[in-house]
């Protein structure tokens, strides 16, 4: 029975308004609505929106959402794929956006200060004054916060070289389930002082804490940078054009591949006028300005030797926007490319042993065609990361049948190649049941350590380890199929 | 009561000695001795030794433990300084460097599968022949395992530049108190499937599990290796240099620092002619072969600036050994400065964040005066680590006062610094006190984490949070103090 059930719609919750002022507050319906769902399929309203400002403020709330057993869903921008932001039992959802505070930038000891809701693209500006930055590139980068990308360990094309978030992230202080605040981890680049909890709360997806503030470790900015484009006629060879960049120790800023749909899908949706070949693969390096030029042709020699019949190199900035615009458009553009079919966020960041990435994509294709089903493939490649879009009729009732057996093909698929459910989107509500195949061994610990935590379960309570088996019914879907 | 005192000293465990076999168990007074300390002040006897030679063995014998409630130590080489591995309430040491297969090296992957008992530097030689190397460079690499370097969150010079052993661990097996086996993490470069738990593990010394087998992100080999070593008059000006290097955004891959003490110890121990002055600061860049000199010479600048008097650089494979061979000196050197002084492992990685470090070492020299004792300081220092080691005559107890004094003046020195108690040996026994007082907060959740994992208590009992308060009567010293 949902909260929802149990208050019915209309209840106000006087105490919680209370602590977070009317202006913060809603119970309305049209913002429960707004707050049912986020870049993921799922939806499920909320009983209450409450945007705290400051730390004390979430304390309070979560001692009275403790008290009264309710359930707490933490939000930064709402822009995951999994529905880790979907309250699946009602209750509160927690718009941390707010609390968009960049507290403190210190050079000299490689670190900033932030609140959860600062825009990841919005601290970087604030950086590139000081010719630093914070590493992670989420796609999402323009809107997504900072509390987001720790709860989920957001990477983004950059990771190749510079590691994921949880690599990035020093210390946390968090409002633990029962109201209390802790600091995690140091204001030191190295620590060995005990458990790594800052570490075990990157990735947990709002289910241990709430992040109320964090210490990101810095990155001086390169001094150049270049990227290049390298088109092949063949799917596989790009595939192991990328698997040889990496095996002979060059270490790009970011290796990406795009498949000939989503080429198309690119160029039908915003006019890149890219080729339309069976595979593009984009790579970038950072480093010193003497350095890139040799780096660059190293990557271009590898591409040569695996039959690239075309090579443009450029370390013009403008050029450079224009290649990486082109590659974030896959995201939007796929939705574009025919009438009546949507993109629909379903396995999404498969990631498997980087020499097993040929093998991937070939094999996703052959699961796209058994199944009579778009999937178009492409992503961080030199992290063996293959973003599985697949582009369905979403009215359709047969499609999304076809379009749930592909995905648990494309899982299984994952797995025997020794790779895992998710690279970078986490688990939420939409991984939950293939997740739970694939790390059944640990599950028991997972639920313990939540329990440690969350004895009254009312964080971000049935995700992950505890979501339901079956994601398809787990929560209303946010399209309205027919037969 | 420890239990040597229950079951007696004579005592013959016939069933963990028919799981490891004769060879490999003893319980003889002189192997319990050998056992019963490491590289730490504390001594404290085990009833066993076992060696297991497979993840089975492993197994049965927590399985045991378990069930008799027996305490398991897990052990790699011993050359931990603060009792890490010490079995503070006897029972069982576990030593497990019979298991020391390197199992796969993969390297079109990134990685390689270990057992725990590998060596650092023998796992180096062999990715050595592929271009690759495991990053974190501990001082004790000749002889420590992997599997103490993950338990610890081992470090070294190149941590500047690579991170600590947290950022290279992607998987692990992991025996469970109950003997359990499970896997965690994963064989891919990133991923976002749930809990880090493999990153829990790193530096949770030997309490939540044993380790049975490690994934290491391998990195490849720089071209190039240059080295410097500046000279500077006054200390403060070299602690200034490096924190300038760092805020300047300049990236070495060590950064390290050595006073006027370590200097004499060097010279005296080994005769290495280094110039007795004030500070000398040593610097590495690692990359492409057409960046270094670049590199190097920013640093340079930087040192100039900073009225350093003397800057040699070096790219001579046989120069650049002798200069770390110097500087991998200092640790047994510093024995040796006087007669009748002898190095005992304190206070000894202290780390600040990087803008602090002349702060730090201004008063860590304040605090020996003041103590009439004497503290050298050297390290990593580009990562805010100072090791400081008290020189004192461990037969006489008023020496050993006046340590004690100073060692709580050092970590509330660090912490008011903002700094942490280790920065890369771990909390064990000896700075639990100091530890417990800076972690307050999260002492809780780290025995509500290790009750999840072991309910009864069994592995590595009495260590970090759970350690005595007072480090110098935790256990036996293994000096013989007179009056």
């Amino acid at each position: 029975m949902t909260l929802q059930e149990i208050y019915g719609e209309e209840i106000m919750f006087e105490e919680l308004k209370d602590i977070v002022g009317g202006e913060n507050f809603s119970d309305a319906l049209a913002d429960r609505y707004i707050y049912s769902s986020d870049a993921s399929i799922h939806q499920s309203l909320p009983s209450v929106i409450l945007r705290p400002g400051n730390t004390e403020e979430v304390q309070e709330i979560l001692r009275y959402a403790n008290k009264e057993k309710i359930p707490v869903t933490p939000r930064g921008a709402g822009t995951g794929e999994v529905g880790g932001a979907v309250p699946i039992d009602g209750g509160i959802v927690l718009d941390l956006k707010r609390m968009n505070k960049i507290k403190e930038i210190r050079i000299g000891d490689l670190l900033c200060k932030v609140e959860p809701g600062v825009v990841n693209d919005e601290l970087n500006k604030e950086l590139k004054e000081f010719g630093f930055f914070f590493p992670p590139t989420p796609g999402s980068g323009k809107v997504c916060t900072i509390g987001g990308m720790i709860a989920n360990n957001a990477s983004g094309m950059r990771a190749v070289k510079y590691g994921a978030t949880r690599d990035s992230v020093l210390g946390l202080k968090v409002v633990l389930p029962q109201g209390e605040l802790v600091s995690l981890g140091t204001q030191t680049i190295i620590h060995s002082s005990g458990y790594q909890l800052e570490r075990l709360m990157v990735g947990s997806e709002g289910t241990l804490g709430v992040i109320v503030e964090a210490t990101l470790r810095l990155k001086p900015l390169p001094e150049k940078r270049a990227v290049g484009r390298a088109m092949f006629y063949k799917l596989e060879e790009a595939g192991k054009a990328i698997s040889a960049i990496v095996a002979r120790g060059i270490t790009p800023s970011a290796l990406e591949l795009l498949d000939e749909i989503v080429i198309k899908s690119i160029n039908a949706a915003f006019n890149f006028g890219l080729p339309e070949i069976e595979a593009l693969v984009l790579f970038e390096c950072d480093g010193n300005k003497v350095s890139i030029d040799y780096e660059m042709d190293k990557i271009k020699k590898v591409c040569q030797e695996f039959n690239s019949f075309s090579i443009d190199i450029s370390n013009d900035p403008k050029e450079m926007e224009k290649i990486w615009e082109a590659r974030n458009a896959a995201f939007p553009a796929t939705s574009r490319y025919k009438e009546n079919l949507a993109r629909v966020t379903l396995a999404e960041d498969v990631t498997v042993p980087i020499s097993k990435l040929s093998e991937l994509i070939v094999n996703l294709h052959r699961i796209a065609s058994e199944n009579s089903i778009i999937i178009c493939t492409y992503g961080h490649a030199g992290e063996g990361l293959i973003h599985t879009s697949f582009l369905i009729n979403p009215e359709s009732s047969q499609q999304w049948e076809r379009a749930k057996k592909a995905v648990a093909e494309v899982y299984a698929l994952t797995q025997s190649l020794g790779g895992t459910t998710s690279g970078e989107h986490g688990i939420g509500i939409s991984k939950a049941p293939y997740f739970k195949k694939e790390r059944s061994e640990t599950l028991e610990i997972m639920r313990k350590i939540k329990k440690a935590f969350d004895p009254q379960n009312i964080l971000n309570p049935h995700k992950l380890m505890d979501a339901p088996d079956d994601f398809f019914t787990a929560t209303k879907l946010r399209y309205a199929i027919k037969e």
